[in-house]
């Protein structure tokens, strides 16, 4: 249910912009303030019914944008690549400054070089 | 001209899917294929004031989709970025190669990892 919620966060600050404005208000209290159906209901003085069909309306629109886009996911892929080269840099750091060979350094700089040429594919 | 070309061929792989059908066909067969609007017209059997009508309409839907979303430009900034960092790699590279001191290297690296740092910000 949580990670449904976050995942639901993304897709509305990936594609939010695309809802309607009453949407896009409504589910911004869902999924980024986090406030309940009853109390976006009353904050809004509309019926709770009303807050739940425009909430599942809504994620049947942004995540049928995903499916046609799928640019979420390509932006997650290259979060999760450009993280794992963060390891690889700490690794070369330490590696340097243990004075590791230079063929070590040169190996680890060519893998590297290899990461950040799949992280621009994916940005094509 | 041409750099217009290739804006909407980019706009077109970021958001294509989200055209009719025909617009994605005829807008493919004008910035993909390359065709020219009476090559297009002559191909599909349509005449040539509707490729004009189709590519034009489906132009100003891609735009609004950027306008909205601005995606295309914040995988370009990303690419951009990542190309920057291969460079910044490749002097490493050469740094190491000429037994550069330790702590230039290690400079090298601080500027590295930042470089990564403002590659995920973009990525949120």
């Amino acid at each position: 249910m949580f990670e449904e919620k976050i995942r639901l966060g993304n897709l509305y600050d990936f594609y939010g912009s695309l809802l309607t404005k009453k949407q896009y208000e409504i589910l911004g209290l869902y999924c980024v303030d986090d406030l309940s159906l009853g109390e976006i209901s009353e904050n809004l003085n509309i019926s709770r019914q009303a807050v739940y069909d425009t909430i599942k309306r809504s994620k049947k629109t942004l995540k049928g944008y995903e499916e046609k886009l799928g640019l979420l996911s390509k932006f997650s892929s290259t979060r999760d690549k450009v993280n794992d080269l963060i390891d690889n840099i700490d690794s070369l750091n330490i590696a340097i400054n243990s004075d590791e060979k230079k063929d070590n350094l040169l190996d680890e700089i060519e893998r590297i070089k290899k990461a950040l040429g799949d992280i621009l594919d994916g940005t094509l």
